[in-house]
């Protein structure tokens, strides 16, 4: 059955797979709901985007996502209140970064339109996918990635955009202990560090391993030239507390412009919040650490919204950090995931109303 | 019907295609052989590989190479001598350079057998395909690819790995001429740049339009950090001819260990040709244009075998190589393509048969 919702026209699933689905117990992005929105770059420009099944993606082995990694991602959640309005958080900047991920990608850049109104279409149509359990979202992952075909290590001609959703709890469980790292490195100067690009996960993934087997869960990524300036926290952008300021490096080419951080960033300084926003060198983190001024550390992204570090290792010294009753980050955790939910008041105007 | 060739299962097309094909006039990469070796990483382990029809590949959409980029492949070619026998050249270094890649990307090794005696079935059955006209070969592209699911940016616990192949002609065609690139780069100390991984090759793509966009047909890569030293030309190794020495930049971890670029060593030296593999700045690669002394510059990988470079631009400023009669280019490409091609000696032992 066809129906059009926001000019997108709706390819409804036959069946719903919605009551096998445990909302109570869910994991992070590993259950999929009934639909997603299909875009598909051809002859030149971007065809209209269809909402569809949720279903299998067919392609040739020469398609070039499999040889030459074009792709991008962004990461977003939807949200139900008590009143069952579904809410976004700064939707915009997620179409404006996929963007600048594309360009750098050689990806074609997207409609605004497209984006906008094929996800309120697809939101509305798998609007009882949102869970509205505290601390459950309706995870939305938008893609695109390289669908046309050949072995030339060129940009492909066909590419689909894609987003699908994935009702999810929370994404870490447990402690954070992380590893500052002294050999390997997530981005270089003039690189795609700053974009959503597939392959900057892919790169992680060993060093990551190699943190995991020794005992920590994840890795602070330095600099890929002196390795002495903390960049990012695993696949999240990082703040340090000193004292009681809240520092958080600049964005550059190798890193991620996050939305939560820069939320975070405009949050804590409305509220009085001392924040700097320079390089921060792993000498001064372990200094602090080892005077006592080191308070917190935090991962900041989508998917953990805010993730707090309970100690780090570097040069085969183990770091704990306090134990502290009240944290910046559980604190500034509560108010952005208040606003996101529509539980505060909103004077950034970062929600937005999907209606 | 199902058959068996070196303890490969063989699943046969029921049709061929070959008959639609042109090999007196054939691109590079974009006609693909009628079978295909498929191999599926599962439940721990390497499952054994099968030959089947060349045909498409089914994923989930939160399948992790749309989302995270873990994907590597190779570069190999087949060649037909006059007696009909194939011939390959140095596969255990391909082989081996896989896994050196799935190990940075987290990615399971494969077992030589699988590889090699895949090959060796894939070969046989599609060796019609295998052409003999001087300058043709039969492109060999293995690949591996996350194929299991979730929205998590882990390693996936699925894998394909893939070989397919394309008779194809010859990778450039026409001039080449370079920017030495001052902004951009392919790769990070302690990244992926010494692997085949796909992510290096789409992170190349933006750069490369915008020295097209100037009129250069590749880009020559520089090391992140200083912009400085040359690295790679393109999706090749880079070699530089200053007076009678030819030089080549080291393997790093940021440099590919290609195997065109390593034979062309061993080939020159043996031939009286002094090769230096050290670090080549921009500055040397200026001044020796400017006082006469840069005779060639040339690209080396398996594809092009040798690209000849006829100039190069860098800080606005475009410089022109001279118009040689006898060079290093072709002497060496001469040299390399009759071993492969069984129609010189091959006191290296470069040259594989299969059977």
């Amino acid at each position: 059955m066809n129906t059009i919702i926001n000019d997108i026209e709706v390819l409804k699933a036959k069946t719903t797979k919605i009551n096998e689905v445990d909302f109570d117990n869910l994991k992070f992005g590993s259950v999929f709901s009934d639909h997603m929105l299909e875009c598909n770059f051809k002859n030149g420009k971007w065809q209209a985007p269809k909402v569809v099944p949720y279903g299998p993606i067919t392609l040739d082995p020469s398609a070039k996502i499999f040889h030459y990694g074009q792709s991008i991602f962004e990461g977003m959640k939807a949200y139900k209140d008590a009143e069952e309005n579904v809410w976004l958080f700064r939707p915009l900047d997620n179409f404006k970064r996929l963007n600048i991920s594309a360009k750098r990608l050689a990806i074609p850049e997207l409609p605004e339109s497209y984006f906008m109104d094929g996800l309120k279409a697809l939101l509305e149509v798998d609007k009882d996918w949102i869970p509205k359990k505290d601390g459950s979202s309706l995870y939305i992952r938008p893609f695109v990635f390289a669908s046309g075909n050949g072995f030339h290590a060129s940009p492909a001609t066909e590419y689909k955009f894609i987003i699908a959703t994935a009702p999810s709890g929370s994404y870490f469980s447990g402690e954070v202990k992380v590893l500052i790292e002294e050999k390997y490195s997530r981005s270089a100067n003039g690189g795609v560090g700053y974009a959503k690009a597939g392959g900057n996960y892919a790169g992680q993934f060993y060093p990551t391993q190699l943190a995991i087997e020794k005992g920590y869960q994840q890795v602070i990524w330095t600099d890929d030239n002196t390795h002495e300036y903390i960049e990012e926290a695993g696949a999240m952008n990082i703040f340090v507390r000193i004292n009681d300021t809240l520092i958080t490096g600049p964005t550059s080419d190798r890193i991620l412009d996050g939305i939560t951080r820069k939320s975070i960033i405009e949050l804590a300084k409305s509220e009085g919040i001392a924040v700097d926003v320079r390089k921060i060198t792993v000498t001064e983190v372990v200094e602090a650490a080892k005077n006592g001024t080191l308070k917190e550390m935090f991962g900041a992204g989508t998917a953990a919204v805010i993730s707090p570090i309970s100690g780090f290792g570097y040069k085969d010294q183990d770091y704990t950090l306090p134990k502290l009753d009240d944290t910046f980050a559980s604190y500034l955790k509560k108010r952005i995931t208040d606003i996101q939910t529509n539980k505060a008041e909103d004077p950034f105007g970062w929600r937005f109303k999907v209606e």
